[in-house]
């Protein structure tokens, strides 16, 4: 067992961190965000900062353009690149495009690939993952997808209406979950500027760190070839897996950023503001609180790395990646919580930047499986026997 | 013991819970709203409505133009009213108002109760209460108090910074703490088109629900008279303490409003939306939510009552109400946040009042003393062995 | 709404509280109590002394020997008892004889109740009440009882095992839940010394509070006469509801005493112990504890009295008794290993009372229905939407 | 980053595994166990099978007779012994021996080391720690410490109260912390037969896992000479520091054992046991905990290799052992908890060697400082701004 890092992952940590704290940070109250999430202008401003940095999406196969990093490498950089809300845009790895290029990477065809994929990694576009349907469609439980991608000749004809799509306002491609009429699921890709494709709205989140917001999507007669289907025809949910476990750890990295800026804001407030004769921080009820938030930043990241290794290793880690997925949703939203209660007024007002990392992060307890569904899903597994890690 | 209501508080509670659903709650979308709060005609509006069912200012005494309701009566009635985040300002019984019409009656001279509280009970004119100041002013420590009130000739000058003064943008009148030259606080009533009040700016609060948000005030050489001083000079603090512990209750009973209409909205969501074979109510994780939220939401209630009826009785309540503020604003804000959960995504967009409910009730474990401070309150009261109830 | 007591319940509560204090804590460290319960002389000894006090059996009615409390005078009479482990067995008021009492008051025939109930409201014998069976028996879910009842002539046959049968060892009568033929369920009256009853075995609980253990029963051709039929034939589970709730409910109202002890001892600790240069209950980390623990006493309390009225009011109170069970067992446990902590070594040794404490009251979540099955029962009856009070 | 074992560390692993499923378990009946603790001939026994088995002693140095054990390797053997209440008994690396081999290893004189650790490795004899006093002595707060050692010519005479002092009846000898004239304290190494040291008597503790239990020791003029130093005269506290972080820590790994037994013993309940229609771990309720469970189990896992890592590169962790004597007490402690839930009635009765371990291991949250302490501990050191990983 070693938990030390090597030298190369050490400079690349360190520059990351540089990177966010010199040359992204200052553009946190840079008003061209707006309460959706950054606008495409600034994002484009932020990536070049990256590219120069040598810091644009580092996930990436090197062939691709990234540097290649493994899950333990994710670990270590997406955290530092979380410290700040708009440093995964920067770094072009945030949500949902960071996932859809692991995606991509692992089942695309060639010239998918090159169509989509290449100028994705480069920051040229971006994509979004159609997937949740309103009531009474596919929402927690996939298997209730509405959406259907009829046979139409040689192609397909999609219909059916998806929302919680995030990134969709200003996504040029879209991965949408569709079902057959033998009732199997399917993905395909499209340009969104196909005919057919309608944002309705973009909703009122109470987020506003995803460019783009989430967008409702209406797909009417949607004409799509057979080369639009990603991987295999019929094969839509065990395709997706490759991306759900290894894109609910990435989650959990950037968000441990935000926790630990949460942490250090409170830290840095505690030891200054003073009440009842001392520093707030002498008092042994905040001290608790810091305590608290120290061991539940530590639980996060240790989970991470350990269930990152673990995809590393090869193995699926649909079990694992619940588990880490439960533990730092929870986690780390405590922490958030603990550091407004900290900052007491100023937690609840726009005086620093805790209040946009507390309405951003609840729904990280919600997307991607909300903790009700994979604990749920954790005990069949236990139940089951099966060996788990 | 007996925990029946008399058919006339019967009466007004059905009447309030009519006048709410039927008359506030359609106003809930309506544009006149902002992120600070219900605009200035918009409350007018939802006022005429209210004085129409005999239902302003239910609070304030029969002499000044209320219902003389006791402390257990206006458990009953307040948290009819907060069902809906406007029912509180239809009615007139929102903070900081509901409190300074309390404390006016209370210990305001005849003169200051025609000129200021008259008016104030008819809806006529706002208020605001200016005690909170930046670091490092007075925050939870009053003691820290750093606005001065000098004499000058028979009057005062007032110097200072106040922050967070809910309702200050469009207030007529604020009340002020000051310290003496002698180190004792006194508070003052002022117009706030005085010369030398200025609002400096409005907060970015993650709440919306209060009239006039939160403002920064700047005093520079206010001048008031001995006319203006409320209560006895130099007892500020003491006389503050009428207001406390009733307008901590205040806040209990109209949160818990919102917290059941959060349940009510999630208790229809899930014996609607289907997952995994069943509609949500039927499974046991979110059964559990269920009757978690209806535990919590029973045990404000019974210590909201329970304080009510000991202030009626003339008891100060110092303890007890620190101990149902504490205890109400923890278990309603649990009811809240497992709604969220309940309601998934939709929990924490605006398809339904839920996320505004979220974000409208953070603030209340901090204000009016975080619960750490009424922990800590209680607990050196237990230690000095005085007698609890 | 109305809190006071009356006079009468005032004097009969204070009367309580000095009976246990001065008569029966002294008896706690009397040797006569085994690792399974007090023993039958000193029980006696001590049901002598409430005798005495007029204390004896006071939920009883008037007719039978009792003093007819109401549930409400019951939730401050009990309270006062649970102050010591023993006082509960001292005032005849210990589970299972008290609900039994109360069973037999309510639905037995009257030679039923000249034969068993006026000597066991005398303290003249003792009961228990056999339901809970080993796998793959009736444990929670009661539908799986297994025990039959087959009819033989003009008797019946009992036949099968029962376990945790709390006061089963030293017992004079039993009541049997068994299931006919057409699978309806009856309770039987009989004669522990009637030939086909076994004690098993004594089991090796946790707790030690209980008179008589907890024990395994074997019946086997246990001859039972149409007599001893208690309620009709076939209703054996709707007549037991009669015992249920107001049972949930006294178990609460004990318990509640046992948890007020606790918090006695720990704040006379703390107001002792030094530790880091001050007592321990001027430190912040304890103090929130006391406040803790004051909150969770202060919930039970008010769900105790509420539910009390609501069944004196002739309600079912199905829905309330187990919210207040799930409330009182889980805020009482917490009191109770808060203290534990408070007490740090000496709450983990027998260097007072509140190990004990700890150890008697762990099952108190279990039996009566475990958290679980209340919580998923109370989501049932409001998914059903059946008016809730 | 690597959380792979070494084939080495694998293979002790599953030796250790196996030997105390196969030849420790079978010992848990066995009636030379009292409610202190195992007996010494049920202890000759057990560490007689660990001899032949090549697994006494395992972390003392190879010269010392042991397997020099780091302490990574200690993370995974110890939870594997701590599987059986007996295993860290057989293997002799239960508490006090285990931390006081290693504090000899550390600091004693080499006379000291052949007189007592060498027969102490080999198990020959046994061993305590005397530090905690009865108030108003050392408790939670070392500086405290009462117990003096007043220099006598060349010697010194040792005059104090110890309690709570793990494996007095039956230890050899003794380690005690003392302070001297000039308020500094140094630890002195005696004899337990020596004139002077009484066992005034054995605590009524609630667990019953440690040899020998917890003592009350007096000194009375107990004469000890230079060479009985332990360390350096005055260096006390800091040499007690060496034993202080890796005691703490192989408590959690211990106790994690015990948690993944409890854990094990819920499932199999889980899985055959049924209720409303299924077995129990089919039901959310039981399925949510079975999660938590595995959830915590994880999280105390890893917090105590990353921490045994860290002291394994030579680092002193005082913050880092703080924390994860936290992490696990609390989370070890739920896991337990939540099993006794899951098997009801018989999680608070002998059924299974659940309720043991429930009593066992309360303590666990309060010996080697308590969670308070700790968090304070670890809050100094964060507002005081050391770097800490």
């Amino acid at each position: 067992m070693d938990f030390s890092l090597t030298p190369k992952l050490e400079e690349l940590r360190d520059r990351t961190r540089s990177f966010i704290r010199d040359q992204v940070i200052p553009f946190e109250k840079d008003l061209r965000q707006n309460e959706h999430g950054p606008g495409e202008d600034l994002r484009k401003e932020l990536m070049e900062l990256a590219r120069k940095a040598g810091l644009l999406t580092p996930h990436a196969s090197v062939e691709m353009g990234g540097l290649g990093l493994s899950h333990i490498e994710k670990a270590i950089v997406f955290e530092e690149a979380g410290y700040s809300s708009l440093g995964p845009t920067a770094m072009n790895i945030h949500a949902p495009d960071e996932g859809n290029i692991h995606l991509l990477e692992e089942i695309a065809s060639p010239e998918q690939k090159e169509r989509w994929l290449r100028p994705l990694v480069a920051g040229k576009i971006r994509s979004c993952f159609a997937m949740t349907e309103p009531a009474p469609g596919a929402g927690s439980d996939p298997s209730m997808l509405m959406t259907t991608a009829i046979k139409d000749g040689e192609d397909y004809l999609i219909n059916g209406q998806k929302w919680f799509i995030t990134g969709a306002d200003g996504a040029d491609f879209v991965i949408i979950m569709a079902r057959g009429e033998d009732g199997s699921a399917t993905m395909f890709l499209s340009d969104m500027n196909a005919p057919g494709i309608e944002l309705v709205r973009n909703m009122d989140a109470m987020d506003s760190c995803f460019v783009g917001g989430h967008g409702v999507l209406q797909f009417t007669n949607l004409h799509v070839s057979s080369k639009q289907i990603l991987g295999e025809l019929g094969k839509g949910f065990k395709n997706a897996q490759v991306r759900l476990a290894p894109a609910r750890l990435t989650h959990c990295m950037r968000w441990l950023g935000q926790a630990q800026r949460a942490q250090d804001i409170a830290i840095a407030y505690v030891k200054k503001r003073e009440a009842f004769g001392k520093i707030l921080g002498e008092h042994e009820g905040v001290g608790f609180m810091l305590a608290d938030n120290d061991m539940d930043l530590q639980t996060s990241r240790l989970n991470i790395w350990h269930t990152a290794w673990l995809l590393d290793q090869g193995e699926r880690c649909n079990f694992e990646s619940s588990r880490a997925k439960v533990i730092c949703s929870e986690a780390e939203w405590r922490v958030v919580d603990r550091c407004v209660q900290m900052l007491g007024g100023q937690g609840v007002t726009g005086e620093t930047v805790l209040m946009k990392i507390f309405k951003d992060m609840r729904g990280f307890r919600i997307y991607d499986g909300p903790s009700e569904v994979h604990r749920w899903s954790m005990a069949r597994k236990m139940i089951a026997n099966k060996e788990l890690k």
